[in-house]
C-alpha cells in the first residue's frame, strides 16, 4: 500500500486526483495540503467526498510530508512546484509533477514561456517526462516525473505515429485547440465568471501559448528534426474536456503505400495501448466520451496532400490527474491500468 | 432628447442599459463612468458596442456629471448609491436608482439586510418605488426613483392582485424563485467560477435574503396588513431570467366565487399594462420567453385550497434596466413602451 | 458472480448501469438488449464503452436473457415493463424494474397517472418498493423490486423523518422540484433540443406529475394516514441532477421540544445509512456535490412554524441505476456500498 | 411602407426574422405561413411574441401571399424553396430566400452535396449572392436574392482582402469553423437532444459539408482562381453564433511589404462597411460580441508564412436573418442599417 500525498489539492486537478486515488486499491492517501486560511477537513472543503475520506487538509508542512509520504503529488501552479520538488527529492520522496515546472529542458523557453528564470536546473535534467505511451521505459525508471500539459498530451498522441514515421511535413502541423473552461484553474477572475463563458467561444493566447513549446520538444523528438507547430487554443462552454482538429500536410517524401490506410496505421502504433482508441473510417471523436475517463480518442482522415486528426481527452484526468496515476502504476510496476477503467 | 448619464456602466445592469438607450428615440446618452483604471473607450470596454457609440468611459465626475446631464441612471452596488444621489439631487436632476439603497423605508431593516446605517434619510422619503404597474401615479410626479429589484419585481407582480383583493392567506406566501447568474453581479468570486455553476444547481440565502423584505413592504401595503413572505432563492446556470413559484392559501374568507376564475381575475386586474402577459389556462411561463424583453409573464393554476403563481422576467430588463427606462418613460411623459418592444 | 442482463439498455439509465456494473466486482454483464435496428456492439453504440466490454446489443430475446441470467434489470419505458416482468419471474429470475410500473399498489391511480390499465395484477402485489432506507429487510427477502422514481427518492428521504414521526402538517407539503434534462429520456422531440432547454428554465406537469402518488404513497404509509402533496416539477438546463426544495408547516400537535434541532434529528434517523448525508447548520445540498454518486444529501432549515428541507441527488444515480444497484447488493447480501462509493 | 411575407417562419431564422422585423420602420409583416397542423396565432407558437404581433399562421397559400406581399422571405429547408421560388417570381415579387438552393450556379455540385438535381435553372441564374460587402452593386438591382450560408459569410468576409488582393496561397486555407446549435435547425433528432449537445463538442461532416462549394465559388471568383479550402465545422455547446479559426499560407508571390500591416490592410479594405468589424492588433473576436448583433467581427494575426484569421458572426442574424434584412434594406433603397443596429 503506497502512501501519498497531495499538494495543491484545492485545485481542480487535485480534487480529481484524490477522487481517482479513493478507488485505486494499492493506495492510501495520508497527507492533504494547500494554501487554505486554516486547516479543515477536505469533506468541507469538498462536500462531495463527505463519507468518502476523513483528512484534514493543511498548509503544506515538508517535514510532515517527507515523514509520512511515499509518494508526493504535485498539483501546483507553475512555478511554484520547483520551489518544492527539490526538497521532496532529497528526502528520496517519490514525486509526480503536475505542474509545468520540469516540462520543458530548455532554460531559456522556460523563461520566455513562464516569465521566470528556472530554479532547479539539477533535478530538471532527470525529470522524466510522463507521457507513458512515448516514453513509457523511462517512467518505470523514475522517482521523478514531470507530468505532461493538457493540450500536449491531446496533440502529442494525435501526432506521434506520424512525427515518428516522418510521413509528414513537420513546417506545416496546425493545432486548433478548444479546452473546457476547468483548464483555466480555479482563482477568482473576472473573465472565466459564468457569464463571461457561458455562451460565449473564443481563441485566446493565439499562437503564444505556453503549451507550444512542450508539443515541439517531444515532436522534435521524434521526428529527430527541430519543428515548430502552429498552435491556437479556445474556450469551450463546458467543464472538463479537450479537443484538438489537426491539419497537416503529407511529407513530400513520403511514400504514398505508407499513408495509405492511416486509421491501421494509428491502430498499429498504439496497438498494446490501453488508454489510445483509434476511431474506424469517418468516426472521429467527442469530448462526451472521453470525460471522467482516461482514455485519448483519436480519429483520422486522409484528404489528399492532407491529413486531419482529430484527438479528444480529458483535460482533467488524461490530461492531468489520470495521466499521473497511470505514471504511478509504472514507476510502482503494477497493471497500468489499476485503478483507471 | 434627454441628456442622460450612467454612472456604474461597467455591471450587467450598466451593459444592457446602454443597449436600451441606444435604441430609445428621446435620449442621448452623453456620460458613462465608472469605477475604471484610466478612462476608456466604453466599446474597448464591451466591443460589442463598437460602431454604435463612441464614448470615453471615466470614473464619476459629479460636476461633469451634473452640468452635462438630465437624468442620470445609478447602476452601482447598495451602499454606494446612497453616497451620490444627494449630490445629483441637490443639483436638481432626475436620478433613477437601480440600488437597493432608497426601496426600503424602514432604515432598521435597511441596516438589518444590507450591514450598513442608511445614509441619506432625507431622500429616502421622497424616492418612489419604480414599480410602474403599481404607482405609477407617483412615478409620473417622481423626480426620483428607487427602481424595484429583480427578485421583488417577478414577485410582487405575481401576488398583487391576490394581495390587493385579500384573496389570500398573507402567512402562507412561499416564493421558490430561481435566477440566472448576472443576478450576482460582474465580481471576480470563486463561487461564480463557470465550473462552479455550471451543471449545478443549488438553493442560497435560504430565507434570509435581502430581496424578502422589498416584498413584504410592498405587498403589506397592497393588503394593508403586515406580512412575511417564506422566500427561498436559487441560482440557475444561465445567464439572464427569473422565474418564481409561488405557493399560496386562499383566504378562508374569501367567497369562492372571487376564485373561480382566477386567470381572468389577473387579465383584468392588468387589462392595461403593456408589459404583463398573462398566460391561459393550463399555460405557465419560461424563461426563454421574456430574455431580451421588459415583460413580466404570469401563470395560475387553482389548486383547490392553494393557489399556484408562475411569474418570469428577465432579470436584467424588467428587473433592472429596462423597468429603469419605463420608469424614465413615465417620467417624461412618453409612451410607456418607447424604446421597450 | 451474478450473471445480469439489461433490457432496454440504451436509454441513459441503462447506459449508466452498465458504467456502475463493469466497476462492481460481484457482477459480470451477460446480455444487453433494447429496441434497436440490428444486432450491434454496446461500444459502437456507446463509443464511451469501448475498451471496456465487448458484448453485442440485441432486440430483448426472453429465452435467452432466461438461459444467461441470474438477475434481469428492466430500463424500459412505462408500461412496457409489464409486458416482460412475468415472463422472467415465471422463469425464476430476479428482477429490478426501473420503469413505474410496479410502483404504485393502487391500479385506479396507475392508470390515472400513465394512461393505461395495468396488466399484471398477479406481481404489482409482490413487488417490493426498492427505498433501500425505507424498506430494506423487506428489500432483502425479496426478488422482484420496484425501483423507485427520481423525484420520489428525493422527496421521501427527505420528508422520512419528519413524516414517520408525526411532526409536520400533512396536508401542508409542498414539493418545488427542479431536474436536469436526462430525467426526460432519450426520446427525439423537439421540446427538448438543446436549444429549447438551453438558456431557459420552467415548471411543467404543474401539480399533476405521475411521481406525486408514489410519494403520496410511501409517505401515507410511513405517517398512517392519507395524504396529498403539492408538486412541481421544473426543468433545469443541465445533465443530470435533482434538487427539491420542500416546504413544510410544523404539526401543531408536534411538542417543540421534538422539533428543536431538526439537522440532529435527521442525523439520527439516517444514522446508519451510508448513502445519506445530513447537512450542518445552515448549509444546503447542490447538485454538484451528488452527480455521478449515490448520495442524497439533504439540508434542513427550521423556520419557526415552517420547516423547509432541501435534497439532492443524481437522478440516474441514486434517482434510477445506483439504487438499483444498491438493491442488487442489499438482495445478495453484499456490503450495501459495494461497487457504489 | 414594404408589406412582407415570411415562409418558413416556425423554424430559428424565421423566429429571428420576426423579430428584426417588427423592429423595421419600413416593414409590415402582412403574411406567415409554414408547415402547421393547423392554422394558428404566431404568438401562440412563439408566446415572446405576444402582445407584440396578432397575426394568424398558415399552411403556405401562395396565391394568397401573391396578393398580400411585396416581399417574400424564404426560411425553408434546402429543396423545398426551389419548388415555391419560381410561382413568387412569376408573379413579380421580391425574394429573398434563405436556403441554399440558389447559392451554387453549378447544377452538378448542387447535386452532389444536396443529393438532388436541381428544378428551377431558370431563375437560378439570375439569383444574386446576397453578400453585400462583395455584391451590393448587383443587390441594388436584384429582385431575387439568395441569401449566404451562416459558414460561408464568416469565412469569406474573413478572407475576401486576401483572397481579392491575391497574397495568399489559395490552396492552403484551412478552416476550422465552430457553430452554434441553432444552425442545425428545429428538428426532432436524438443527436440534437440537449443531454447530447450540453457538455460535449465534436466535429461533424469532415471537410464534406455542403457550404465548402459556396465558399470556393466566391472566393474562386475573388482571387479569379479555381480553389477549395480545407474546411471541419464543428458543434458548440451553445445556441447562438459561429467562430471560425481559419489558417492561410502567404503567397510567396506576395510582396513583404503588402502584407505588413494586416489588420491596417483590412480596414481599409472595409472601410465603408457598417457592419464589418475590424480588431486591433492582438485583439481577437469572440461570439458573445456579435450575438443579436448583424456584425461580422475579425482579428488577424500575422505569424511570418502563415496568417491566422478569426471571424464571428451570429449565424441566425448576419449567418440568415440580418443579412436577408440588410439585403432588403439595400434593395429597396434604405439605409442599409435601418432596423439592424
Amino acid at each position: 500500500m503506497i502512501k501519498a500525498g497531495i499538494i495543491g489539492v484545492t485545485g481542480y486537478a487535485g480534487e480529481v486526483l484524490i477522487d481517482i486515488l479513493l478507488n485505486h486499491p494499492e493506495v492510501r492517501i495520508v497527507n492533504l495540503s494547500a494554501k487554505v486560511a486554516k486547516p479543515q477537513q477536505i469533506a468541507e472543503i469538498f462536500p462531495k467526498l463527505q463519507n468518502r475520506i476523513a483528512l484534514i487538509c493543511t498548509e503544506p508542512d515538508l517535514e510532515e510530508i517527507n515523514s509520512q509520504c511515499d509518494l508526493v503529488f504535485l498539483a501546483l501552479p507553475h512555478t511554484v512546484s520547483m520551489q518544492i520538488v527539490p526538497k521532496l527529492l532529497k528526502a528520496k520522496k517519490k514525486v509526480i509533477d503536475l505542474s509545468a515546472d520540469y516540462r520543458l529542458k530548455n532554460i531559456k523557453i522556460y523563461k520566455k514561456f513562464y516569465g521566470v528564470s528556472h530554479k532547479d536546473k539539477a533535478n530538471l535534467k532527470n525529470a522524466v517526462y510522463g507521457l507513458p505511451e512515448i516514453y513509457r521505459n523511462k517512467i518505470k525508471q523514475a522517482s521523478f516525473i514531470a507530468n505532461p500539459g493538457c493540450y500536449p498530451t491531446a496533440a502529442i498522441l494525435a501526432l506521434a505515429p506520424l512525427a515518428a514515421l516522418n510521413l509528414i511535413d513537420l513546417d506545416s502541423v496546425i493545432i486548433d485547440a478548444k479546452s473546457g473552461v476547468t483548464g483555466a484553474g480555479r482563482k477568482p477572475s473576472e473573465g472565466l465568471l459564468f457569464p463571461e463563458i457561458n455562451e460565449d467561444f473564443k481563441a485566446y493566447k493565439v499562437n503564444i501559448h505556453q503549451h507550444s513549446p512542450e508539443i515541439n520538444q517531444v515532436l522534435s523528438g521524434l521526428s529527430r528534426k527541430a519543428m515548430e507547430v502552429t498552435f491556437v487554443p479556445h474556450l469551450l462552454p463546458l467543464n472538463q474536456g479537450i479537443l484538438e482538429t489537426i491539419y497537416v500536410n503529407k511529407a513530400k517524401s513520403a511514400k504514398p503505400a505508407k499513408t495509405k490506410n492511416l486509421a491501421e496505421l494509428y491502430k498499429k502504433f498504439y496497438k498494446k495501448e490501453p488508454f489510445v482508441r483509434i476511431k474506424g473510417e469517418g468516426l472521429f471523436p467527442r469530448i462526451k466520451d472521453v470525460v471522467g475517463a482516461n482514455f485519448c480518442d483519436i480519429g483520422i482522415k486522409d484528404c489528399g496532400d492532407k491529413i486531419i486528426i482529430i484527438s479528444a481527452i480529458d483535460n482533467l484526468i488524461k490530461g492531468a490527474s489520470g495521466q499521473a496515476v497511470q505514471n504511478m502504476n509504472i514507476m510502482y510496476g503494477f497493471p497500468e491500468t489499476l485503478g483507471l477503467l
